[in-house]
């Protein structure tokens, strides 16, 4: 049972047999789970790395947001649907530009471009709390930038008329609805990005980790194509709270709430989910 | 003769000219074949990850589920096919999910999120009847809740109105053209997983595995711009049912059979293929 | 100057700093171009991995035409667009089916499913005359079947009103455009397949070779992008010729022979291009 | 701190903590930042391996500019936007082909296919002026050639009327707008390759390498998703200039300038960011 073992998928894996309860530690041998990082760790304050992972992470939200509000702003504007991108070129936009950032950024700030996922990480104590407040804070202040130059770029009237990318519960919809549909979207999201980043540590898994940002965009793009009918999709709180703040108006503000509640809570499950169900940290004594 | 082949498509491969019949067996020597997987392994039954196997099916059918019959809802929904992701959307929806799912579930449970995968699979003798008969309990409950969460999200008048993502053959084909479709499409879907699984045992396909999720999700995206229009395209019985569940309306439960039997015929024409042709499995001595 | 150089795009190559003529050379001392093959391999037809390799030929390029064919056939029937999965749809269907089939068959017969790259290749002498001559027949015996099992579904009217897929020059265009456009049509793919299946043995190469079977998927897509207007696009006499011997009306007769000379000049000026601009072969001594 | 932490999306780099300022520099001990290329390399003038690059950039471009322009004449000539292959398969032309071509080309040439990112190259000194200027010389007539060969095959008045792929700054945004949309699209396209190329070096980085093609050609794909309505899209001199050329009508050429100023400043932006910021080569002593 060795490499051969890789890519089995659907292999029954006896290597695992072991009594239940006691069995799950037993896939632990082969790598060490890292300690938790410190709430806080003064050093980093004094580090350059530290600062140049927060402007990596500013500069990254604004293009994202940059690009996005702007196909978004394309497809609003044009008459017929079928003389733009469509509705589907801006699921790609979204998806496409995570792919894109997270490749550029992983090994900068880790590229998280979205609080959600910091929030996650750092539940699962992947990152310091002050880490965590810096790339959050530095998110916001991209998103707001880059929405603030599309706008510049399509003048005031035509932004409000288009609505600039803002994140509302659309009409048909319950605020229940729309927060479930952010809850369940963002645990698609983080989850992903909790299976991208952890399996090489796996021996089993050696031929997964190549493509992490991959899979990560993809997440991105297909959360779009269902939920974009029913919130325009949110799932990055900096997104969300970028494009209100450039469009101020009320009825965004109104639903504000739900694209910071929502995330939060999915980006939770799917800690639990994966540092509970399939990792069984909890029950494990660390390396 | 050594790692240079390994990219050289197209190369004739000298190495394996050997006398026909005896033949097929030389270009196993740099691989052993793993022993079939036992029937009943009672073992499995002890072990956690055993039922985390299941967990993670369950709620990666959940989530495919979810999100793309969403996608099919908003759809069907729009007035104009234009102002919606379109057709095209629904089949990258399907495929998207499936490269997603199973990069993250690949190595918990193999990733099947299919009970026609889960079919090729235990016909091939890679996984034991227990766990199979598991798998595809999970991923049926997984794909009725996922259907039953968009209902909750939609509400019931317009989830019957657009017919929910039930799988259906549509008015210009006959039943045969539709099972004759589910099994052609399952076979495209069961023979790439095969390809792709199979492939690092074999060393002239080194670089082939690293991909494999991709391959897999694609399938899934191709069989769905082909076969949309002839039944909504099933080629995933726990998809077809969880569905079906939801909808509930008499005219879904007809057609129902054929994403069974189809799918079922499909897997185990892609495993006979793989087995006999491909890897002349009968043939050879187990090492 | 070591594995550093392997990714450093823009790089000047100091260590090619040879004297116009007689440096071409100088790139092959890390690897040895393999020998050409024969034209004649008698020991080939003795062995079980020739058949093999043609069976896989026939299936791959079977379930090309049968999944394209039905894309086709599902656009056309449509009476709206854009309720189907539209042009770009098709794009996908012949550059998706491409990259699962290759992925899938690479390491079986090569994964040419498609006469003008197996002649660009035995031009280059990477198979020989015998196995040539029959991929070719069995691509042209898959597609033949893959567009018939399309026909029975679909019916026969219904099958030639939608034209079942067949190429044929558009109003609009002159033949020597469609020409043309089969021309560098072609030569995109077949010189796309050569620098991925050559790459690996140039150590500047290595992060290149893994993902062989994406970038010739991805020019099939982007030459139907192109040319579809023009001419359906052929490049691919295997699928040209199945669909016309289904559908088997004059007017794609006409135009057929196209759909050969075409690709066969552009495959064999990708050849030219390839073995004597890049890599310089006729002035190297083989190793 | 071994491999481990290679995949580790979010986590404090503990082994980063040194004190700002000085601190910049730790992370670069496990690679070397290669000698600034020199000004004038006379040597490489008198070898084919420079000649060689200068004829992959030609055929690269050539190929990109042939392929791209077919793309949008056949979508401006659709009478239904929807009948072709749409706005979103113009920008799927233009990414893929970049994906492609950048794949098929980096091993001989860097695979640059674009003035800007010679130009941002040139500046981080990655090639010298000498190299610099032969590449986006044949660059240019690349794009010359394959905008002509479209206008032969589309007739000169098809390729008036459709206007032959030419960038120009759309009715309802300022030259400002556009000129700023030139500068961030090129920013995006450049940081990427900026971080495609240099990742290797850093051993944080391991998985990010093998996929270089792939987010370049994305990030080529993104930028035309949000900015093919305010200018259709430059971010590469080349392909403007060749357009025009081969279009040749006044309004083409009275914003021309854009498509020089704004790509040569977002490059220009780009390099001093992953230099300055991301890499702090100033700071650093060469090794």
């Amino acid at each position: 049972m060795g490499r051969e073992e890789d890519v089995k998928i659907g292999a029954n894996k006896f290597s695992e047999k072991n009594a239940l309860g006691t069995g799950a530690q037993s896939d632990s041998k082969d790598y060490k789970e890292a300690p938790p990082a410190p709430l806080f760790e003064p050093g980093e304050l004094k580090s350059w790395s530290f600062y140049r992972a927060g402007i990596a992470e500013f500069v990254a939200t604004f293009l994202f947001l940059y690009i996005t509000v702007l196909t978004v702003m394309g497809v609003n504007r044009s008459t017929s649907k079928c003389a733009s991108v469509g509705i589907q070129g801006i699921a790609w936009a979204f998806g496409g530009m995570i792919f894109a950032l997270v490749y550029c950024t992983a090994g900068i700030s880790g590229g998280h471009i979205n609080p959600a996922v910091t929030f996650g990480l750092f539940l699962a104590r992947k990152l310091s709390l002050t880490r965590a407040v810096f790339y959050i804070i530095m998110q916001c202040l991209g998103a707001i930038c880059g929405a603030g130059v599309v706008k510049g770029f399509e003048g005031n009237a035509r932004y409000e008329l288009f609505k600039g990318g803002a994140n509302v519960v659309n009409p048909g919809y319950t605020k229940g609805g729309g927060l479930g549909a952010e809850i369940v979207g963002t645990f698609v999201l983080v989850y992903t990005v909790f299976s991208a980043t952890d399996a090489k540590r796996n021996a089993r898994d050696s031929h997964v980790p190549i493509l992490a940002p991959l899979p990560i965009g993809f997440a991105v793009f297909l959360v779009h194509l269902a939920t974009i009918p029913i919130t325009g999709t949110g799932i990055n709180p900096a997104r969300s709270f970028g494009a209100a703040i450039i469009y101020n108006r009320d009825h965004a503000w109104d639903d504000h709430w739900i694209f910071w509640v929502g995330p939060f809570i999915g980006a939770a499950l799917a800690a639990l989910y994966h540092q509970i169900v399939i990792r069984a940290i909890p029950f494990k004594t660390r390396g």
